[in-house]
């Protein structure tokens, strides 16, 4: 070795032999001043010479000027990149059971030796190779479209352009995905190769390999000078830049450089572009000068001649070299891509807060300040770009792909937000939940995410209250959070309603069709054949028919399949609309003339009633749903069959409907943590928890050391009951701790404490300091700690501070709920300071949460229906017993005889009261809890008893809250909502 | 200027003074080596002494190694670039008024002297500067919070980092926008430097500064020796690549370098950044070397220094003229904002189209193909990134800012696509108009834009036909425009219905409650104030009651504010779903106990009839849509006064429910040129075409010399009736062309053909030539001529072709439609072929589109209502006149008597004549247009006569096309979607 570097420092004398064919790094003297230019033209009669085992007279003279070294110094280098590119794929491979690393090369016509020789490098080392052939004359347009499409094909780590020099826009360069350009011919990765950035970019592999050639010839390269003749873009600047970092002395020159012969004469190094115009005389090139002519590793410029002259190169050295790096550069980006499909840590930016005192009304404080681009936070928190969809700058959908991608990500922390029973005022759940995750995330530096539920439209407008938190515990924008959000209401509501005019539809036409009509307009013949569609084929499974083809059915088959004979007065679903509409409580339907007379009492609910959104909270995804969304019960026959959506044929417009619904939305808190909002179903007739799909997304996403903050509607009694019975047994997921949400106000009125009302002043009782009501009404929060260790969940109480609180009641509280067996019990003060004032109760949550739990259900789905209402009544509610009336009594046994007594219990009882009797406040006891009557969403999976009547519409008050909402057509900003 | 080129070629022996606190470019001698080193340190002290006009040791001897020569050589180059700047900000102004071009500086502390003078030189220059004073100690996370906030800041044209070199970490530089890097450090602006990219980047302006130095002294750079000391980072990386090309030889070296004695000694310019720890001897400088300490224009390393350096060296040439070039970078900036901003040429780039026979279905065609990223799209049709709001990948909502921002662009040319009456299976409108745009744009090398309607999701559902065109000229993907696109019809279906509940709560609430009471519910006391909302208050001046204290008010006038009296049997507003649900075309409703007896017999109408799209479709922005929804009449008062949404108070709200909804959707065609789609009014009982504000973006976009297709609804004698007359009229703009859609079909039917019906299949004389039949149809579309002639706008008539259609057919009509007044008559082909097969018809379009038209409206505004609806009946219809039922003229009389005459008029109309009997075909004579009624849509802005009976809510078919619709759970593709 030491003897090959000598050739640089001082100039050999003697001939030496040059391999040409297979190397183009060539040791020229001096003193062969007759031979001919160093050109294409010149390396292509070479190898011909060679390759026909005869000596043309100029290869015979070009090879005297060669220096002797005996066998190729590049073969070494490259078998130790094949031989480490192979083992690396190797391990690739044995960890990402099905991943192929991808090289995609873009090529204008046939393949060439240089391709070939590409090709051969990738096989060695176990490449993929997908080759996309444009015409010969394509356009700068076709090539960027094909490199688009290659950027987005996931099964490809690394683009190759192989195409003459002059195909290498700007625009075309720049069209490449920067992590697949294996080339590094971008600007971002120029940028990145000449400020010494090896993480993230990518070097050009031409350069990689001339250094290479150069220093494996163990020449000190420090101090040596070297010319860049006629080089442009890119590859001249990583050349540059790599052998200057290696120490040597720069010059680049043009070939219409005056003084080029001078440069040339007095470097040790020359490299050169060739082209047919252009090319060094080899009398300028001082003995012992390595001469590197870069076309056996490049396209030429000029298409006329650069198929011959790659040709005449492939064989050459640095095309070898050259292929290998960028192979290595392949397995490289897949093993980027592989660890960017893994679990990232995050790296959350907060957001400044500098609360006010007064705290300013929620949009004021929403409105100043500026969230983050919602592509930052999904950033931040490891979200892959192709998982996000951008609605606006603020809000995105997340895939569920992601659940795929973090399989193997162990679950962080699951934490769940629950309350004592509320006065009608609320108590601040979702206050609680967002400043735990601000405090979490935002101060302590934890992972955290907030899972919030979608509030229904209908009360935005109706009486003041916002969903998104409050004060400096917000999520923002709270206006799009309170209003359209990404539509997945709207989309409930189309899917909801489409399904109710499907079945009133249904009716009138068996109504006034024969069998024989219904069956040729169901079953149409299309060009002369007849064919069931796959949910018709499902149907007639149901009905026990094994036929596929139309004309085999019997008549009374047709009768069974064409007539789901729905009974009007046994119809179920209703239909739902967005807003607080009290008329639409009760109406009567079918009136026109059109309708002949099927007119039938129905009624609207609000769109959060509708099943479906108990589904989507319920799902894992998209074929749970669809499945689920067929199985849901519309009504029943005369004869007393459910009818299901399926049975309607609806189920694959349903699904296609909700396609986009089934994504969480990644919305931010006011300190710029992440916070996921999905679904929102009503927490009496419904479960009301959030999405079953927002936490699993969120589990993965915070990691093992992180938590998720989801809430449950209502008090601990309802919601958090449900939460356990219902949402974990689908969702499979075990809650680490409970945060028992309290105030000083709802505890005193357990205490005895007056009325409070909503629109009405607090009495002063509730302003005052007053012990004993507070001590009082710690009953309930007592009853509610033990109904979570029920679950054998352990709880931090939370106490929600209001500034009338004093010092003296807040302790009390704390004292009196662990004494009662919370684990921990803390005031926060989120509410008027953000995160920082909900510190304390991250510190007792994160400790609490570490000691384990051990959940269990409350009871087995295989009890009977009765026994498992009457377990929840007793344990949960402190009943005496339950009393069925007969029409609950009737439903029960309807559906135990249709083969729905397995699902869990969903209580439709008041959240006022821990009984079904509002006015009961505190701990009440002695009293036996009536079931009016009993329904099921069998989609959604769970029967619901009704214990007094539950309105599913609210009404607009006197005032509603419309009368101050308004928009500045100007800055566009909303005032008065909230 | 040669005596200074001298130096650098021949050393100089003499001892030459530096005038070194103003420029620290030294010439020094060898001779002096008891000098001290040349330090951070020993500069500050000379500084010192010059400043305090003595001399300390140090200094004087440093002075002593300096060469001398006149005046400094920086203050000219600093004097033209400011004489430069000044000039170039002064055209800015003018050209701009308002614009005010500012650099944003971050500092860590307080001003040093290195700010003042980049303050200083900012003031000489004309610019604003904005200082984000960060504390001492601030952390990264700080840094790049504020340089996020800045890159958003649209007055903040240039970002400095006044910062130590510590601070500037890869995260922080490349937070910078790279349009707003005028220090030129992130690595995308880097890879452009070094690219030699002069037109995006910014090069490091410490960079430019030492090479004008340098080159201030006239010494030609080629191959001369430089050697970089100590220097890191883009600065490093800007310096060498610029003095590289100026043919410089570089290298670089560490302070721990071993060779660098040697290395500087070789040196003809030596480059350092000094540091406490580091600097070079001057011994090691050799006589008439160049030496050139960086840390006079940048802060150091050394935090505990930098400070004191910064004040020494802030006088230095280096420090005023890279301050130069930062500010002329800042000017740069701005003028590629002001570029930005003004109207950029389209570079689009066409998708491939690869046309299959027989075409497959519409689904499939649209999957086939990969739209663009909507964000490409827009940027190749010059939207700036800020206006652009995307739904996912394929869908953006568009800003109006864009409206001001191109305020003095010119129009482009504006052409209607309307068709013949149509048979019941439609003519394909939307195609042609798709196919059009793919022609002008995607083959022609034309801008255009699509302007399309948003369809109903209620027939997406029900019966098969899509409305984003067909074949090969579609809008894609399909689906998304077909079913929830960007939300905006749930955004008027909620919009819609709150009015709905606000008008039924209302007569409940007036009902239920006495004057006293409904006052002190809408005007309740709030800590103890009474106050009336801006709405309110706007009720009031109705009333004609200037008052604004709430106590104020007589109980008369109490009566009249809280009592709105609305008669409900004269409540004219109607509910709305977005479902085809036809039993919900006649209902009662508030039939529960809770409505206490006000049940009222209504309907709801599909969503798109609501009264809100129409104005979606006619408003010109945010204020004129909020001022038009205030003023939508809901019904009259039992006095038979007109009672508004404004009445209601609910304006402001539904503002805010359509905020997003004013804004049109972006979408691409098959070709990947792009589309509006954006509101969807009804045909009849509205006017049937897409939004003003489309058009208006769309006008603005394409530039002068580009084409916006935009399509009316229905035949031309209703579609593009109103088009002229109701769209227009409103919106100002004027139409260039026509575009007649006919088919072969058609001409057959209105020839005498047989009936054609939707589901069953064609007759054969539709199959086979029949030129009889088609020549005597030509009636229809030399009558639809007509009317377009009747507007003063030159038809081209575009004959839809089909398989089925004969060359003799087709030539026939073209002959007969020129012959008809037509200025062209071509057939198309884009359903089998896309764009390639309408170019025919685009050529014509843009010939006839040059020649100018004379448009005029029919009538005009002032005429009276029966007049006006005359005038269309006869001159448009061809009847002999009308006829008003009793019902209609008391309608007249009312909206005459409510002030409402002076409104255009909307005809509820059959689309299947030219009269009002939908069998009569051809041109229909001898008959009496009968009125039935007459209605109004105030906010939106007509009045409607009815023409026969229109339904507002289609049912659904015995087999909905939703049982063939799927959705794959696994590929999330939809199956079965048309």
């Amino acid at each position: 070795m030491m003897r090959l570097s000598v050739a640089f420092r001082h100039a050999r004398r003697s001939h030496s032999t040059i391999q040409r064919s297979r190397t183009c790094v060539k040791f020229l003297s001096r003193e062969n001043r007759h031979t001919p230019d160093i050109s294409a033209v010149s390396f292509l009669r070479a190898r011909e010479a060679s390759s026909t085992s005869g000596t043309t007279e100029t290869a015979a003279s070009l090879q005297s000027h060669a220096r002797k070294y005996e066998g190729p110094p590049y073969e070494r280098a490259v078998g130790d990149i094949v031989q480490r590119c192979r083992e690396e794929l190797k391990s690739i491979g044995e960890n990402n059971p099905g991943l192929k690393p991808t090289l995609a090369i873009i090529q204008a016509g046939e393949d060439d030796g240089l391709l070939e020789m590409n090709k051969k490098m990738a096989g060695k080392i176990g490449l993929n190779v997908m080759q996309i052939c444009l015409p010969h004359r394509c356009t700068e347009e076709e090539v960027i479209e094909e490199v688009l499409r290659l950027n987005k094909d996931s099964r490809v780590h690394g683009i190759f352009l192989h195409l003459p020099q002059t195909f290498l826009s700007k625009s075309v360069r720049n069209a490449i995905k920067p992590q697949k350009d294996v080339d590094g011919v971008c600007d971002l990765n120029v940028g990145r190769v000449v400020l010494g950035d090896k993480t993230d970019g990518f070097t050009s592999p031409v350069a990689g390999a001339v250094l290479e050639l150069l220093a494996k010839h163990d020449a000190p390269l420090v101090g040596k000078m070297a010319v860049l003749v006629g080089l442009e873009g890119p590859l001249k600047v990583a050349l540059q830049c790599l052998l200057q970092n290696n120490g040597m002395i720069l010059q680049t020159c043009r070939w219409s450089s005056t003084n080029l012969q001078k440069q040339i004469m007095d470097s040790d190094v020359v490299i050169t572009l060739n082209t047919n115009q252009n090319h060094i005389p080899s009398t300028w090139l001082r003995p012992g000068v390595a001469a590197i002519n870069l076309g056996s590793a490049l396209l030429e410029e000029h298409p006329d001649s650069w198929e011959a002259t790659v040709e005449a190169q492939s064989a050459a050295g640095l095309g070898p070299l050259t292929a290998a790096f960028r192979m290595q550069h392949v397995v490289r980006s897949s093993r980027r891509w592989i660890q960017e499909q893994q679990y990232q840590p995050w790296n959350i930016r907060p957001l400044k807060l500098h609360p006010l005192s007064p705290v300013p009304s929620d949009i004021e404080i929403s409105r100043a300040q500026t969230p983050k681009p919602i592509s930052q936070l999904a950033q931040e928190i490891g979200l892959l770009p192709e998982e996000l969809e951008a609605y606006g700058n603020t809000k995105a959908k997340v895939h569920l792909s992601l659940l795929n991608r973090l399989q193997h990500q162990p679950d962080g922390r699951y934490v769940l937000v629950a309350g004592i029973t509320p006065t009608p005022l609320g108590e601040g759940k979702s206050t609680v939940t967002i400043g735990l995750a601000q405090a979490l995330t935002a101060h302590l530096k934890l992972n955290s995410f907030a899972c919030l539920r979608q509030p229904s439209q209908g009360p935005t407008f109706g009486v003041k209250g916002g969903a998104a938190g409050g004060g400096y515990a917000q999520v923002i924008p709270m206006e799009e959070f309170n209003l359209h959000l990404t539509g997945d209401i709207h989309a409930i509501t189309a899917a909801n309603n489409l399904v109710a005019a499907a079945i009133d539809a249904r009716i009138l036409h068996e109504a006034t069709q024969s069998d024989k009509a219904l069956y040729s307009r169901l079953v149409p013949s299309v060009n002369g054949v007849r064919r069931f569609s796959p949910i018709q084929l499902a149907r007639l499974q149901r009905l026990g028919i094994n036929k596929s083809n139309p004309t085999d059915l019997t008549p009374q088959e047709v009768s069974a399949f064409v007539r789901l004979d729905l009974d009007p007065e046994k119809v179920t679903w209703q239909r739902v609309v967005d807003t607080n509409d009290r008329f639409l409580r009760k109406i009567t339907i079918g009136q026109a003339n059109t309708e002949k007379g099927h007119a039938r009492q129905t009624q609207f609910d609000i769109a959060v009633a509708s099943e479906i959104m108990a589904i989507l909270a319920l799902t894992d995804g998209l074929a749970d749903m669809r499945a689920r969304l067929g199985r849901m019960v519309v009504g029943s026959s005369r004869n007393g069959q459910a009818i299901t959506a399926d049975d309607l044929g609806v189920t694959g417009a349903l699904a296609v409907l909700m396609k986009d619904a089934i994504k969480p939305t990644l919305m931010q808190t006011l300190e710029g943590t992440p916070v996921f909002v999905h679904a929102g179903p009503f927490a009496n007739i419904a479960h009301g928890n959030s999405s079953v799909l927002a936490d699993k997304l969120a589990l993965k996403l915070v990691g093992e050391e992180g938590y998720v903050v989801t809430e449950a509607g209502f008090g601990a009694d309802i919601g958090m009951e449900k939460f356990f019975n219902i949402k974990c047994r689908t969702s499979g997921l075990r809650p680490n701790v409970v945060v028992l949400v309290a105030t000083i106000r709802a505890l005193k009125m357990h205490g005895g404490g007056p009325n409070v009302t909503a629109g009405a002043p607090l009495p002063k009782e509730y302003i005052e300091e007053n012990l004993q009501l507070v001590a009082d009404g710690c009953s309930n929060l007592k009853k509610q700690i033990q109904i979570a260790h029920l679950f054998g969940v352990p709880v931090v109480v939370a106490l929600n501070a209001f500034k009338t609180d004093t010092q003296a009641e807040i302790d009390l509280v704390c004292r009196i709920a662990k004494a009662s067996g919370a684990s921990a019990a803390v005031p926060c003060h989120h509410w008027s300071r953000g995160g920082r004032g909900s510190l304390e109760l991250a510190h007792a949550v994160k400790e609490v949460a570490a000691q384990g739990s051990r959940f269990q259900f409350l009871y087995n789905l295989q009890d009977p229906i009765v026994e498992k209402i009457r377990t929840i009544a007793q344990k949960v509610y402190g009943a005496e017993d339950i009393e069925l009336s007969s029409e609950a009594q009737a439903k029960i046994d309807y559906y135990n005889q249709q083969g729905f007594g397995a699902l869990p219990i969903c209580m439709a009882k008041t959240h006022l009261s821990l009984s079904h009797m509002p006015e009961k406040k505190g701990v009440p006891t002695n009293f036996i809890l009536p079931i009016r009557d009993v329904r099921a969403s069998i989609g959604a999976g769970f029967i619901y008893p009704l214990v007094g009547t539950m309105s599913t519409m609210p009404g607009l008050p006197t005032r509603p809250c419309f009368y101050d909402i308004d928009l500045d057509p100007v800055t566009e900003e909303i005032k008065g909502l909230f």
